[in-house]
């Protein structure tokens, strides 16, 4: 099963132990890019404004560590345009100096994608904010790139539209980072993923032309659909400068079930069961095993659900228009589930207080279980008939050594493999335990080892676990086409 | 409003006028091409079976024509394939040789991107026909290109799925060209479009290497989304093999209704009011002018539906999984919006006779409009605000010359703008009149000159109404990058 897996390419390389979760391979600086000098400096000081060019260390710290404090650069210059136009000269210059430039959204991310390796400048979007327009007869939203995620949603609600998009860090990511990383989040299983909401994009190549693909249309066949190219490639092909969004109609009911079951099996017949007699109302359907439940009613003012313990529950959630017909198309999925004997024990919430008290247990896992000691976590796509097989595979592997949980967004196929020791820091021999052998066991099923995180300065070495060497091959060949001097976003996503 | 338009570059080209629709620009056979020989057909005679080699003009002839008989090539060769590695050494032998080859699914498109324009070898998709799995939890099909459409909703509609795309052509279309052609029809409003829908895509790149990204996952962000690069692309940068497709639970009850309106200000609030009222019921949204009836009743066999006649006719269907409650919203739906004076007449219809007497009203708008004389056809997608302004601009520059009709897919801003005089063949002053004011007034309201329908051989001119310079010219490099000899689908798309 594990024949078809390429090898590693002999990298030239320098290992580090960090602080957090795993062995990183943090590539040398390349000498080809030039470092910035006061000249440089002066030219970006004629085209933005000198509080948009920021080179006192206290002021670029921040910009040069991720929010984890796990990824940790050495840029000594940040830029903030404010337009597509002055991006655009930075680009050109930069390109002409050969000069590498990191983009840099709301630093959200979860691999190193958006803070400098080395000396990269930083370009950060955070200037760019402004909403630049709304249809609201086709809901389409067109805003700049360091536009707030928070707050497009905040301008959209009162207008009876909601973003197709939702996730913890709301509140500080922006917009064009969410696209450049083809974030998933807990919405895509009621309106997909973004390659099918955003409409159109304003992009910067590396060479500083601008292309614009920033259409409003949800039909649009004349030529190769560039915008995609820009979706989940992380910064590396061009800066994202302006995007436009379709959005849906904002739901005015939310109903949230929680189950138990005993099998697996059961949890799969269940998701299809939802998945026809809920229809378009389902929103979310998330699972926990029970380790995960321990784990939060050890750290957290939470009440066990139900007295019967069970080994899988699940969160069901619905949004629609008509909370008399949600509600029945809920008991009715309820009883009919019961009926079947698939769950052990149902309850529903539609207020506002138990559907957070529900919510409560599957966001406080990651949370609780840092509260254990180390964990090392896994953020899979597997095929529904292996997606939980891993976590039992582990489970045994690990049996009196560490503690394995598996939960996730089931209905999206997308599994988080937390594996905790009481012992920090993290330790070489638990790694060992654990890598290759999950990248593989995802590699032999056509899974994904990063479904929503991407790739970033993470895991550039450990693509081709879930694509090709023809796949890594034609990447290469488009960046190379995009930007021939790899300027943007170097060391991340591309092997060597 | 018109300043940014790209000036046409100087082709090298011939001027042919055809049966049909419009003056289409031929291009030159391109030299470089080798023309095929018979150590050629033996190679590939050894490669396939003989079935599969079709070198007899008329067993050929069918082939080289598209089925509105408006495009014609002079192939002498079609290849049948069977598997993937088949297309591949088609496709390596082709390009060290520099043989041009037009892949060809169902060849049921509008715009001659299917059939060859000068002696291209034609690789036909036709037998590489199976469908090759099926995930009952998560809906996810997989199959070959060739796969006709219907069959796969054949295929899924007793397992309780349905297909997320729907075309009048379903039961020749092939999934291949569909997927190629980025098609459209009438159930994006419902299910988005393609390239949220399409999950994997197995192609074969003009140097014979297999790209396979054939992922039934949702969620996977491992390096640049590759298989967006082939939805829509037409065959000009790899021959799609095997897709896999997200399919929707079948939905179990369908209503519909027929309103009128006396201005289309009111048709959008309407589409507004339905999309917050039916939510994701909402399944199609199509509008057509009286115009569009008055040529049915001409035509068909079917009575106006009301007695008032109405500048404005709106047909709304709704698929859902419960009969009562859908029926309850469309109920409520209609009674807001005749409390409101938003509609001067409205009907239901919920059993199949009067659904398809609704929907005939709109789909013999095309046929009956045929039986007129002859028909200038544009496929726009157009913002709201400038949706029917152009049928109106169109309707008094042609008063008394030619009938202007409008109608269409209103909910994805796709307009299908008609104009029909008595008289046959087309005539060169119909066309002046039109061409290019239609295009440039789509262009200077960054509206789409081809919605659904592509660009093949008879727009890659007309691109640049669409398109910015900086994107053509970066479509062009992806091109070059992806097929440096130009032997896939050459002619077509991409302006010389």
């Amino acid at each position: 099963m594990l024949t078809n897996i390429i090898k590693n390419n002999n990298l030239k390389k320098c290992f580090r132990q960090v602080k957090n979760y795993s062995t990183i391979i943090k590539p040398e600086r390349d000498s080809k890019y030039a470092t910035i000098n006061n000249q440089d400096i002066n030219y970006f000081q004629n085209i933005l404004d000198k509080h948009s060019v920021l080179t006192d260390p206290s002021d670029v710290e921040g910009f040069n560590q991720d929010w984890m404090k796990k990824y940790k650069g050495t840029s000594s210059l940040v830029l903030k345009p404010k337009t597509t136009e002055q991006v655009s000269e930075i680009l050109k210059y930069c390109n002409n100096r050969k000069i590498a430039v990191v983009p840099q959204g709301g630093n959200t991310g979860l691999v190193g994608g958006s803070v400098p390796v080395h000396d990269e400048i930083i370009l950060s979007l955070a200037n760019m904010n402004k909403i630049e327009g709304f249809d609201p007869i086709t809901g389409v939203v067109t805003c700049q790139s360091g536009t707030v995620l928070e707050n497009i949603e905040s301008y959209l609600s009162p207008l009876g539209y909601t973003v197709p998009i939702d996730l913890g860090a709301k509140g500080s990511c922006q917009i064009g980072g969410n696209v450049s990383t083809n974030a998933g989040g807990i919405r895509l299983l009621r309106y997909g993923g973004l390659h099918g909401n955003i409409l159109g994009i304003e992009a910067v190549l590396a060479d500083g032309s601008i292309i614009d693909c920033l259409s409003t249309l949800r039909k649009d066949n004349t030529g190769y659909d560039l915008k995609q190219l820009f979706i989940g490639s992380e910064g590396t092909l061009g800066v994202i400068t302006k995007v436009s969004m379709i959005t849906p109609p904002k739901p005015t009911s939310v109903n949230v079930g929680l189950f138990t079951c005993d099998s697996f099996d059961k949890v799969k017949t269940i998701l299809t069961r939802a998945k026809s007699q809920l229809g378009d109302i389902l929103s979310a359907f998330e699972f926990m095993d029970r380790p995960c439940i321990d784990v939060v009613l050890a750290h957290q003012q939470v009440q066990d659900p139900f007295d019967n313990k069970q080994p899988f529950y699940i969160l069901i959630e619905t949004s629609g228009f008509n909370e008399t017909h949600d509600s029945e198309k809920l008991n009715d999925f309820l009883e009919s589930i019961m009926n079947d004997d698939l769950i052990v024990d149902g309850s529903l919430a539609t207020d506002t207080k138990n559907i957070s008290a529900f919510w409560k247990l599957r966001e406080s896992i990651t949370e609780s279980l840092g509260k254990e000691g180390a964990v090392y976590k896994y953020d899979l796509s597997l095929p529904m008939d292996q997606f939980y097989s891993i976590v039992e595979i582990m489970r045994n592997k690990f049996e009196g050594k560490a503690n394995v949980v598996g939960f996730g967004h089931v209905g999206d196929g997308n599994l988080h493999l937390n594996i905790s020791t009481p012992k920090k820091p993290y330790q070489k021999e638990i790694f060992d335990m654990i890598e290759p052998f999950v990248y593989e066991y995802t590699s032999s099923h056509r899974g994904s080892i990063s479904a929503e995180h991407g790739i970033g300065s993470m895991k550039p070495n450990h693509l081709h676990y879930s694509k090709s060497s023809n796949s890594i091959h034609l990447m290469k060949s488009i960046k190379n086409t995009m930007d021939p001097n790899n300027i943007l976003n170097p060391y991340k996503v591309l092997p060597n």
